[in-house]
């Protein structure tokens, strides 16, 4: 166990060598605690970060890439009053908030798996375990009965952009526990789903007609956020380690204002593990050569981790398992270095989500960035989404925070891990068993949700009928749904719709079906190629 | 009771005479059941909507309208690709929804106020009443056990952007039962709080440079919102009762392009009940007014409608009390029109919020408005906040829909609003008492959460001194922060900052303290004013 500093040390930021753990992040927290309980008080990274962090450079200034809309963005008015009530004995008859008493949620239970069940590894996900869950509880006025840092009375009422500080601390606890930021003026700020603060990213850094940069094949909500605000998109050549970074130096080198009628682009938006669709996943290597292209090209990285933590296992082969005697340590040192991690610029954003590893809908995750650009999230949160419902909020605190803590949180994610790798496998030992070798071809991914199937399209029949690759993709796709299996076409996921595609993929996630139906949908999917390309069932 | 159409009549829309009530909406939403309960399901407000509706004209075309952003918007791929799952046999490969048996609350519970003790009036609100609450239940794959029709595998999971078509179908009965829009193709869209649908607003209808018409005085950050956007405020004269129509069709007639160097502005935001900041509520023939100027320059009228149940009884002088036997009949019949319930042109896109009468933090809210627009809404939705978050529509379904039910959510407004307006007597008796005469004035709202105090500011001594409105605005300001008590100073909502101000408030909310507080903040603030005016104590 590392060493926990005091209280002064933290203050004087005296203890080179510490670095902050699953292990340690708690006690070091009881040391320090800083915890404001009132009504949408302003809070930030800053009052949970250890003073290991204070020790690095500060980020460099990105204020030559802020748009013209994020330069206006002043903090608004109204929550700005709040800096006036430190004061315990001032009375507000300022801010239009509703008495909590007026709230008619008094209580609110949560059962959930309990600490002891995940670290026996192997839980059978899923399946109702009542006798190894845990019931969580949350009052209205826990805080004020001293049983908690955080009830109903504050989560049902107005927050600050940034999020609660009950939220804030454990997302910035994890943040330095798995990516140790390399500079130190980093900041979490809460948001209300990865897919928001997208758009808030595309309007704090672009102006209309800018080109962004993007994998050449991307997440399609990606590029659909981009283009209705007058953006257009660079893709990148990709290959089976993700965007290829000479191929992006290149194109930066030669990239000519006169004939793409836009300035150089700087926007890199990147979807570095179980790339969505590809399945790809950066090794380090290629993420340092991606980033040194970045600072030679003065880009801004946006790195969308959702799956970062669906990082699977090694691949087993039929009638194998996956190993499950996995440790908290050999997980974390398993799990391939973020862009933030070496981001010692301040040149990236990274997008976190709990959509993959807790839940969607909950529409909460989270932005890690430099303090300047996460002021610019936080000025524009304050007066759009303000901040992630405070009951999705609540429920995380009390799993993530006040029940599991951080190491049950990782003993969390390798058990999904686990399940995620069991379910890839079960995709592949299908695609092995059934897919026409002739015409279809995969690789098995490291990370993610997604499979990405190569189909030889140019063996198509339709060809001599002089069927294009649209026309082709179609008639493969339809011919499923037909045949009761859906899948989603490769050309989706084109960054740059209007290029010639030379190669057909179609994308299938081991994410949503139950592997009996997983085998049964490829099952019906090999069925259909071998109908369309005329091979023998 | 009104009679209920047969499912057939409700198809054939067949029945004129048909009204959709607080005591039928129930009755009838049960002869003709469509509830999809798969995950992230299509639906409108069409499943749910009475026949009635569709005997109405459709609502004007309002294309001429929409910015170059709303335009370029096309629908989402993936969630098009939706469209091919109502084939039940089907195995979708297709979207990364991550299987529920992944998410890791497998029950959450709810304990609420009773039906019975709402209908009692009266509810000893916010005072702990554990034996009169109810503990509402929502399990992981209750729809799947026949238990319910919305569950935590649906609400943990993605949704589609218009919300959940539970929450929705409630949202849809209680507009029609309250507003009954007198056009047919009006749609509800669930929003992740009316904060973040203004925003939206702005971009799917203004360009920049734009003008936008609001009231004079006017929520802060309304204005926020747009001026980042590049878009200037033309604020429109009020009196007591909001915004004067005369002086809205003045300021239209007179409009120069040269001069103003914009459009002629056709996006009027108002806030028509409980005006915040003024507090003004605008009654029918002032509505009837200012829709009547908006058709003659073809405006689109934003109300923004967050106070619209806190439409307060009578004021009662110190001793007396509000009547507490109020039927659901007389309350309903109590409100003054919306605008949605005058707008035959479907002109009007109407902003619901849950935060002043269940709770902000929930952050989900509803627009209505013409399918033309709400379309626009919900592509855009689509690619940023994706839908509010599912526990806060869990939650929200489970208490209003599966437990209150429409009797009972009025009969919880009707307690609320006798608490409000005790709350506001409250204020206006410590007003009577306290501030002084000399230099104060108010009006007593009939509505919402705040109360706005003019100051007569020229007979400040510092006019002497050379003073400006400000610099004694400032002053009292301060002044009232050393002596404990914090007030809204007047400025920050004109709508038009760069305007001369010839007159002076300061704005006090009676929703936060409590009534001990609210009387001590009085004392306090009429103590500052007459420091400051030098009147004798």
């Amino acid at each position: 166990m590392s060493p926990v500093p005091t209280f002064d040390d933290r203050i004087r930021g005296a203890d080179d060598a510490f670095k902050l753990t699953v292990e340690n992040a708690f006690d070091l927290r009881a040391r320090s605690d800083v915890m404001p309980t009132s009504v949408a008080p302003a809070c930030s990274s800053d009052m949970f970060k250890s003073p290991n962090c204070y020790h690095k450079p500060r980020a460099k200034c990105f204020n030559h890439r802020l748009s013209t809309e994020a330069k206006r963005r002043q903090p608004s008015t109204l929550k700005a009053a709040a800096m006036f009530l430190k004061d315990p004995d001032l009375i507000s008859l300022c801010g239009g908030l509703p008495s909590p008493e007026y709230f008619p949620f008094e209580n609110l239970q949560l059962q959930v798996p309990s600490r002891e069940a995940l670290s026996k590894r192997h839980v059978n996900m899923g399946k109702s375990m009542e006798n190894m869950d845990s019931v969580l509880r949350a009052g209205k006025s826990d805080i004020r009965e001293g049983k908690s840092v955080y009830d109903l009375e504050i989560a049902l009422n107005y927050g600050q952009a940034t999020g609660s500080a009950q939220l804030m601390r454990f997302v910035t606890e994890h943040t330095e526990i798995i990516h140790d930021p390399p500079y130190s003026d980093w900041q979490c700020c809460l948001t209300a789903g990865s897919t928001y603060a997208w758009d808030t990213t595309l309007r704090i850094l672009c102006e209309k007609g800018d080109f962004i940069i993007t994998e050449e094949y991307t997440f399609a909500s990606a590029i659909e956020t981009a283009t209705p605000l007058g953006l257009r998109v660079l893709g990148v050549e990709m290959d089976d380690y993700g965007l290829v970074p000479e191929a992006l130096d290149d194109s930066l080198n030669n990239w000519n204002y006169q004939t793409r009628g836009a300035r150089k682009p700087f926007l890199l938006y990147l979807i570095p593990t179980g790339q969505n669709p590809t399945g790809a996943t950066m090794p380090l290597a290629r993420r340092e050569a991606i980033y040194k292209v970045a600072q030679k090209h003065d880009l801004f990285i946006v790195e969308d981790e959702p799956y970062y933590f669906l990082q699977m296992q090694a691949y087993c082969s039929r009638g194998t398992e996956p190993a499950s005697e996995v440790s908290r340590g050999e997980f974390l040192a398993s799990l391939v270095p973020s862009f933030l991690s070496l981001d010692s610029d301040g040149r990236v954003l990274r997008m976190e989500s709990f959509s993959k590893v807790i839940s969607p809908g909950a529409r909460t995750g989270w932005i890690v960035a430099s303090q300047q650009l996460v002021d610019r999230f936080a000025r524009n949160f304050e007066v759009s989404s303000q901040h992630p419902s405070g009951i999705s909020q609540l429920a995380l605190f009390k799993l993530l925070d006040e029940y599991w803590g951080h190491a049950g949180y990782i003993d969390w994610l390798i058990n999904l891990r686990i399940e995620y790798s069991r379910r890839r496998d079960v995709m592949i030992h299908a695609f092995e068993k059934f897919l026409p070798k002739e015409v279809a071809r995969w690789k098995v991914p490291a990370a993610g949700m997604f499979c990405w199937i190569e189909i030889e399209w140019r063996k198509h029949p339709g060809m001599a009928l002089k069927g294009d690759h649209d026309s082709i993709e179609e008639e493969i796709f339809l011919s499923a749904v037909q045949n009761q299996v859906l899948l989603s076409r490769g050309s989706w996921f084109k960054a740059n719709s209007a290029q010639q595609e030379n190669r057909m993929f179609f994308r299938a996630t081991f994410a949503a079906a139950s592997p009996e139906k997983m085998v049964e949908a490829i099952r019906r999917f090999s069925d259909v190629l071998r109908v369309q390309f005329h091979i023998s069932l």
